[in-house]
């Protein structure tokens, strides 16, 4: 038996069709038209979805997508994407009514740590929590082996957990939330300012690389609000892994190497207490639909 | 049929025999001697639990304790407290050999996270978060009606959580955790700096009600660092509802009324998401007798 997962993304939409074992059997995608009413846009999901359900044998429909969503209902309450639009709709009713299929429906770093939990490198493991570094920050938490989601699927913003109770302000009203300093967006606003002028991520990690003093300073107080943040995660959860993915964890050990010399310098627990890996995500491309599949499978 | 709940508190142990309605049917106490071996203290306890086996029927045993534990083991691998006999022993092996009955055990804020989730004024939620602001600052975190206890037991440690990177220096190593800021420890020094002389927490609540000035800012303070300390497990895990324990919750509506107003005019999320309620806790003098019969109940 078989899963439909559907990634909804700000830029993308991906439907694929995944297997028991975590395998996109097949998929499609085509690109958000902001212009396009969410209405519209489910129906042009819906169609290919019976296509696929001709074909294949489908037990249900998972969604995952941005913003804070009524789980219930699968209505979007708020987004900073291109998916205004498609506020409003009860997604769950009508993607049911349109396929007469099972729909469950979660957040996109939700799904993502899911993805991880049930066929990443890290399938084994009883906790993870993943945290996305992208324009903005956001995580899924895996406990016990299920998704801690909140009440109507509204926590897991781990984006949100301040840092600094009198730091930086937020864009969602707080101050010192972990987005303020570890996002893509605060980075290139850090680096902005030490290099008095714009230089994009990929460039800062690469001058790091090459021992740039003005790169060095930038990413190593980055990696002090990051393993602050992560360090919390660690105190609160103990999870057994915490993996990055997002647009800034493609700098791979030039991101995990010195945070992990952080971590370990800084406090873990006591000597005997279970130690934490942090790793990059295993998953990529295929992540959310996976996900997305496993809120069925 | 029901469970031994042993409560290991630093002053005293209570054992106790719960039924499945969460009752306890009967129960026993003893002070803690800090000279007396954990071995010895453990046969004391398991000779009660003989007696109680005689007369009930007994399903098994849970253990709450404080400190860092091994779960697998029960091995106590940190205490702040009177109970340093008792490291080093598998508490699981000796009281299943004692006694002949499965042996359970967890952290006693765990336990009593678990006994409000089960048995007090919100059993009927799925989320709670138990905050034990004592002394020093614990917690218990139930999520989808289950603990979260993360790897082996060892997290869930609420008060050491930083919400201030740089902030002030805890006992564990970290700067800014909320142990630091909101313990009955710290909330006496921030009076006393305020005061210029030493008051009981107690006397500060009864001058805060009263309208005294220096007593007002101090309790202002306090309600910052919780309320931002709240917040940011709101964020996290958006629970039903966050309980608060622990010799300050005696303070009762005079803690929780600021509080309230503190985290509404705040972030909370956005409008049409679920709201969390903080409350005192409901079960009190029992309610580590009750959370530690839950482990088996």
């Amino acid at each position: 038996m078989n899963a439909i997962g559907i990634d909804v993304g700000g830029t993308n939409i991906k439907i694929g069709v995944v297997s028991k074992q975590g395998k996109v059997l097949k998929q499609d995608a085509f690109r958000v038209d902001p212009k396009e009413a969410g209405l519209s846009a489910l129906k042009r999901i819906a169609k290919i979805i019976n296509q696929y359900h001709k074909q294949y044998d489908i037990k249900g429909i998972g969604v995952g997508m941005p913003g804070i969503l009524d789980l219930s209902t699968g209505e979007l309450l708020y987004s900073s994407t291109t998916l205004n639009s498609w506020r409003q709709i009860n997604i769950i009713k009508t993607l049911t009514k349109l396929t007469k299929l099972k729909v469950k429906i979660s957040n996109d770093a939700n799904v993502a740590a899911l993805a991880e939990a049930r066929f990443g490198k890290y399938k084994n493991v009883n906790s993870l929590i993943l945290l996305t570094l992208g324009t903005g920050v956001g995580g899924g938490i895996i406990a016990n082996k299920h998704l801690v989601e909140g009440n109507n699927g509204q926590g897991a913003e781990l984006g949100h957990m301040s840092i600094d109770y009198h730091g930086r302000k937020c864009g969602c009203g707080r101050l010192g939330c972990l987005e303020a300093y570890v996002s893509a967006k605060a980075l290139k606003k850090d680096a902005a300012k030490a290099f008095k002028k714009e230089i994009p991520v990929k460039d800062i990690f690469t001058l790091y690389e090459k021992g740039n003093p003005i790169a060095k300073k930038v990413i190593n107080e980055y990696i002090t609000y990051l393993g602050e943040g992560i360090l919390n995660y660690c105190i609160i959860f103990r999870p057994e892994v915490i993996l990055l993915s997002g647009g800034i964890a493609k700098a791979g050990s030039l991101l995990t190497k010195p945070l992990n010399i952080y971590l370990k310098k800084h406090h873990y627990g006591i000597k005997g207490t279970a130690k934490v890996l942090v790793d990059v995500a295993s998953l990529h491309y295929d992540s959310g639909i996976i996900g997305a599949a496993s809120l069925i499978l």
